[in-house]
């Protein structure tokens, strides 16, 4: 079918495990959707390869396309600029081929109100207990910096109602499995089909 | 989770193979639902079992239950009437036990008006000359016979724009798959889980 393509958001708060089920979707199943591929103004990393890990671009750039509304979502981290360039977003989707985004809840923030059509999935711990130890075993920050993590993961936690689908992670295999599912659903829909079945219909008259 | 269960309908056009569908889906896989159990005016025959093939009643008893409103939908056919009584189908949703209609589009049409909150699954035939075959070899019937089928089915397929999913029945094995899909994704949509988040975030502050 030629429809047009979906785009698929997966967040959560940090340290539930976005890229590892991410990774395993891309991994374990055949898959008709791309990968959205960022803009970054840090420096190329040695194995890198421009338009497969990034889109490099410098500073100056960047923010060019930001003033012309050019990112469906864009952040800063440690004084380089990462964003989803909304140009490669838009051309994929047209091309009926589905995108899927893998990013933070705060960039989600972004999309939802860019494409609210796309579906929004929120991955989640399966108990507050397991996200405490995912964010304390991180590294041997201090007791305050934990405590910082603990309460932006609770402020992330609130965004849930704003998504369409919660998996839980409770094992990367069920969570994966999860969301490839809720991606052949969406998929089936009537209202992305219905102009395939109209046609049909009008055919049989 | 103890949450609502969800009331599956799964409908399509006479011929479409609704009842295969069906049936593979309750062979196949670990279901956590159950299949509604339909009353009857009719006869038992041999072999069935109360409560089982079907809950039977004579026909006052039907209709003073129609009087009251108390069938989700109801339909005679040659001369006895057959309906889904509506507290078994509450009573298990509020159990939080998904409830599996399988039904004639007519009978889905009275379900949407008194459900509406369901999962309306519209079964279709890959392509149109597909569904002539199946309504012209079902049996040795007249020209005009297989084109008021024909005709009817088109009246069905008309109604597709009123269901959420749609499935093409191209082969039974990949059309129960993706029900099972729908109604697993279905159970993971945020709406229906925000409850028990609501309260793990309470618990997290």
């Amino acid at each position: 079918m030629s429809n047009r393509g979906v785009l698929i958001v997966l967040s959560g708060p940090s340290g539930v495990g976005k890229g590892t089920v991410r990774q395993a979707i891309f991994e374990n199943y055949e898959n008709d959707f791309e990968f959205s591929i960022s803009m970054t103004t840090r420096g190329k990393r040695p194995g890198e390869v421009e338009g497969k890990d990034y889109f490099y671009s410098s500073r100056e750039e960047f923010e060019e396309l930001i003033a012309q509304d050019g990112f469906l979502e864009y952040a800063e981290y440690v004084d380089n600029l990462y964003g989803t360039p909304l140009k490669y977003v838009e051309d994929t989707l047209a091309s009926g081929r589905d995108v899927f985004l893998e990013i933070e809840v705060q960039g989600a923030k972004q999309v939802q109100k860019k494409m609210p059509e796309g579906i929004f999935v929120f991955l989640v711990p399966p108990n507050f207990k397991e996200l405490e130890d995912r964010l304390v075993h991180r590294g041997s920050e201090s007791h305050e910096l934990v405590q910082q993590r603990l309460s932006k993961a609770v402020d992330e936690l609130r965004q849930i109602r704003y998504y369409d689908y919660v998996v839980v992670n409770d094992k990367v295999s069920n969570a994966s499995r999860k969301v490839k599912n809720i991606i052949e659903s969406e998929h089936l829909k009537v209202s992305r089909n219905i102009s395939d079945f109209e046609t049909f219909i009008k055919e049989m008259e």
